[in-house]
C-alpha cells in the first residue's frame, strides 16, 4: 500500500438534519475499501471497533443476498446481526438493510439502512458512510450507542488493515 | 390488443411452505402487464379489486423509489400504502417492500415484500406474484384478507384493462 491517504475523518451530522448520520474521510484507493467491505477476511480485520472482534461474517455479495455479522464483546458475548443487500455497484456503492433478511423478507426489529459511497479524489477515496434510521429516536439511540466514535474508530481500522492487504 | 391469452390463473401456496404466497397466469405480452404495473395511470384501472378503488398512485421507478397507493374503500374510506422498489428490471422483475420508506428509510410496521415475475410464454406472459411475509401469522393474516381472491381478481382486472390499452 503506497498510496496517499489522510486518515482525518470528518464526522458530521446529516445536513438535511433528517434522521440519519454520516461520516466522511479522503483514504486510501477505492478498489481496496472495496475489498474490505465486502470479503468477509478483510471485513471481519475492521468492522467492529476493538476491543470488540468479530466472530463470524457470512456476504452474499447481490441484492437481495445475505450480510450477517457476529460481534463479539470483550466479554465474550455474542451479537448477531443479519440484513440484507440491496444495491451493489462495484468500488462505487453499497447499500444494506437490517429491515428486511435474505431474500428480502420483513424483518422483526429493524434498526436501519446503511449507504456507503465511495468516489476517487486524487489517488485516494472520499468515503461517506450514512446510516438512515426509521425515526428520530432511532437517530438518537444510534448516537448514544457512539456511532461517531464507533465508525470512526472502525475507518481508521479499515485504513490500517487496507495498507497491509 | 390481439395477442393470444388464457385468463385463468393458477393460485397455489408457496411451494416451500415457508411464509410466501403466490399465483400464476399465462396472460398477455409482457409488455403491457409491465406499463400496467408501473404508470399510475394503468395501475390504478385494476389493482384494487373491485368495488374498491385506487384514489391516488405515485410511483418513482428506480431502486429506492417510492411505490405509494391509496385504496379507497365502497364506503369511502381510505388506505394509503407507501412502500419502497428494490429492484427494476423493465419487462421482467418488480420488487418492492413496505419494510422499507423511499431511500430506504426502515418502515415503522412492515407488513410483505412483493416480487412480480414476467416470462414471455408463446405469445402470452407467465405471471407470477409472491408476497413474503414477516412470519407465518403475517401470511395467515394475508390469506385471511383473502390475498388469493383478492390477488386473483386483480390480476383478471389488469388482464382485462391491458386489452383496452
Amino acid at each position: 500500500m503506497k498510496s496517499p491517504m489522510t486518515p482525518s475523518p470528518v464526522l458530521k451530522p446529516d445536513p438535511e438534519a433528517r434522521p440519519a448520520c454520516s461520516s466522511a474521510s479522503s483514504i486510501v484507493p477505492r478498489e481496496l475499501v472495496w475489498a474490505a467491505w465486502t470479503k468477509p477476511e478483510h471485513l471481519s480485520k475492521w468492522f467492529t471497533p476493538a476491543p470488540w472482534t468479530v466472530a463470524d461474517c457470512e456476504i452474499d455479495l447481490r441484492p437481495g443476498g445475505i450480510f450477517r455479522t457476529v460481534m463479539r464483546s470483550p466479554e465474550g458475548k455474542e451479537f448477531p446481526n443479519i440484513g440484507c443487500y440491496l444495491e451493489v455497484v462495484p468500488n462505487e456503492r453499497l447499500v444494506w438493510t437490517d429491515a428486511l433478511l435474505p431474500g428480502y423478507r420483513p424483518a422483526e426489529n429493524p434498526f436501519m439502512t446503511a449507504i456507503i459511497t465511495l468516489e476517487s479524489q486524487g489517488k485516494g477515496t472520499r468515503y461517506t458512510a450514512v446510516a438512515i434510521h426509521r425515526d428520530d429516536a432511532g437517530r438518537k439511540k444510534h448516537e448514544d450507542m457512539g456511532f461517531y466514535r464507533g465508525w470512526g474508530k472502525a475507518l481508521d481500522q479499515l485504513v490500517a488493515h487496507v495498507k497491509t492487504m
